[in-house]
């Protein structure tokens, strides 16, 4: 019997820990690996061989580490060099020196794409004897030829909740007014699009729709001369028809060239303010909070982020399983219910799913039908959180242990 | 028999229902009032006849209104013209028209300012049979006499949690980074201060301590130093010694000439950017979520909003009772447990309690175990939410029927 190792990598999601729970337990079920390795900080971890224990995990560990957010096992947003074999040789030396039969990797499509090199630099190599399997996250909900995505579900439901709990709070006063709420999502507009799921929402602006100052503005006007007030809901990645973000990227670019985003929500206000439609403008821009709050975890990604790593393990026991990553998509049928399977992960890697165009009604009015039926069960249902202290008990993130 | 009216005012909070849902209850369980009138907007509805007939709410409404965060009546920030005698009279006819024996009065201490106002001018105009009680609101904590405010142990515990969740996040990466969370509070500290009970906060900044930049630096510096992270709490109020705010008042004065505030973690994040300290600063400013968040309510705050409501009932029984406000107290004893009285209202009005300065450890470091101790207790307990397609079950406001 020989060993396996989990890293998560790439921005934190409220259910990544939930896959690694998953696949802690399915191998407390069903014995196939010796030891589960958790490698922290991901690809750096397995560098500086800082791994931690997880094979005897408890039970009640387990539950609250299903309940934690963000990666327990820390992130890191290395990118291996692929033209340089130094980190390829550098790995599989810490794979042979710990026996380590299987790799999993938990992470968005940059994660997928070291799936794929450390899978395709093995073939090249002929290395015998480790293999590689990607487990998705990421709460942009944009990963290619996945129903949706592992985390998406929970901060989908945050964003709808923030809306409609935000919403009772600035209808109160009389008094016109105009509150933008910011969601993360790069330049895929699913969070945003999930704030419709409260039903409240005027004005969605999408990074999939170029932005038109002139309509915008039409619009917010529109709302405020009809009941004194307008919801708009904005990604953080929307951009001009010539491609510049609405929002001046406020810092440097991070190391895997994506931009850093945030200010989407100001830029709205000053424009609505500039044009005096409406001189009151709060903005709330969820920042980090939308991905790991643990008080609106979605019972439906929890469950299918745990299955998932159960279902990891599970295709990990054959033995020519290697290069691909688990996934789930919706049965063709009335009642919503999944089904999981596995692809390459090549066909994920540096690929980005869009917030489908047909979905999305003109003039910024929000998304059809089809898209509320799309989301909605993926918020469905909550779990039961273990507190402590009148707050939500956590495990100790392990790279601080 | 005769009726009542119950208004609420000033900013709303996620436990403002459970007091009116308590008067309703209270009146149901023992009939005092043949009829409970709404008025919708605070003394606006008043002016404009708007109320709306509460008396016979279901049971399920009663239960949902407990869980709907801000003012389902709908709010105001209207002040009474003292010197204009206008509004009292106007205000006195409705309640003659609709035979309103007590007018309940929701707010915060401009809302006692007005109670005790309106019994002042019955009694100086010998104006007989309509009594007037206040029952107090505000996520601040700052109203005088009073343990703490309902809404605060809800605010509370959604600041603290949110703190625990995203310092989980932002820890995940080795990177050096920088987290600001900005929370309300005027110009008093609690709700700042409850992100200690958290147990992760670096630095505080409360309005109660005159800031120093160099102090803060240094502080950053130090945390940095030490652990490559910095989580940061700023308070909306913060000030310099010379009084003017950290951050820039970002628009025009309110009626009530509380400054609108908002933009002091902005403020510091701009001084760590230029002082090169960290070029990573990530900002959260929780902005209006933090009155309204439903998830996180607090069962101790809840309960006791609703009490409170109850209580006021109870009291409002009484024919020499006016000019009053309900309030709690804590008893003088090992577990916590409070006891309800009354107060003249006019005790209130216009006083602010600040956070003790004992209870502030120096250079920014965060609160003494006797702060944790009087706050831990307000936010123990989650409710029970009832959902709706995933989502928190809100009533519609009265003001949008």
């Amino acid at each position: 019997m020989r060993n396996c190792l989990i890293a998560q990598s790439g921005g934190p999601t409220a259910a990544i820990n939930a896959t690694l729970a998953g696949i802690v337990k399915a191998n407390q079920l069903n014995k196939f690996y010796e030891k589960i390795y958790g490698a922290l900080n991901g690809l750096e971890g397995i560098f500086s061989l800082s791994l931690v224990d997880l094979t005897d995990m408890s039970e009640l560990e387990n539950e609250i580490l299903i309940q934690t957010p963000a990666s327990a096992l820390g992130s890191c947003r290395y990118k291996l060099k692929k033209d340089n074999p130094l980190d390829f040789e550098k790995i599989f030396a810490v794979l042979d020196r710990y026996d380590i039969e299987t790799m999993f990797y938990i992470g968005g499509n940059d994660s997928m794409d070291t799936v794929a090199s450390l899978d395709q630099y093995a073939r090249e190599h002929a290395i015998k004897g480790h293999r590689f399997v990607g487990c998705p996250k990421t709460i942009d909900n944009d990963l290619m030829h996945i129903d949706h995505t592992p985390g998406f579900g929970s901060a989908a439901k945050y964003i709808a909740s923030t809306a409609l709990s935000t919403w009772q709070d600035y209808s109160v006063y009389r008094r016109r007014e105009v509150f933008i709420l910011e969601t993360m999502g790069r330049d895929a507009g699913w969070l945003a699009a999930s704030a419709c799921l409260s039903g409240i929402v005027d004005i969605l602006i999408l990074p999939e729709v170029a932005f038109e100052k002139a309509v915008f503005l039409a619009e917010v006007k529109r709302c405020l001369e009809e009941k004194n007030k307008c919801y708009v809901v904005v990604s953080e990645g929307c951009k001009y028809a010539d491609g510049t973000y609405i929002a001046a990227a406020d810092s440097a670019d991070d190391s895997f060239d994506h931009a850093i985003l945030g200010g989407a929500s100001g830029a709205l206000k000053n424009m609505i303010i500039e044009s005096e439609l409406s001189l009151r403008v709060r903005v709330l821009n969820l920042s980090n909070a939308q991905r790991c709050s643990v008080t609106d975890l979605s019972k439906c990604d929890i469950s299918e982020s745990f299955e998932l790593g159960k279902y990891a393990h599970s295709c990990s026991t054959d033995k020519s399983f290697s290069g691909k990553m688990v996934a789930l998509r919706r049965k063709q049928q009335e009642e919503y219910e999944v089904e999981y399977f596995t692809i390459e992960a090549d066909k994920i890697a540096n690929f980005v799913r869009s917030f489908p165009l047909e979905w999305v009604l003109p003039n910024y009015r929000g998304v059809s039908n089809d898209a509320l039926e799309y989301m909605r069960p993926l918020i469905k249902g909550s779990i039961k959180i273990l507190y402590e202290d009148g707050l939500p008990a956590y495990v100790k993130p392990y790279y601080l242990r």
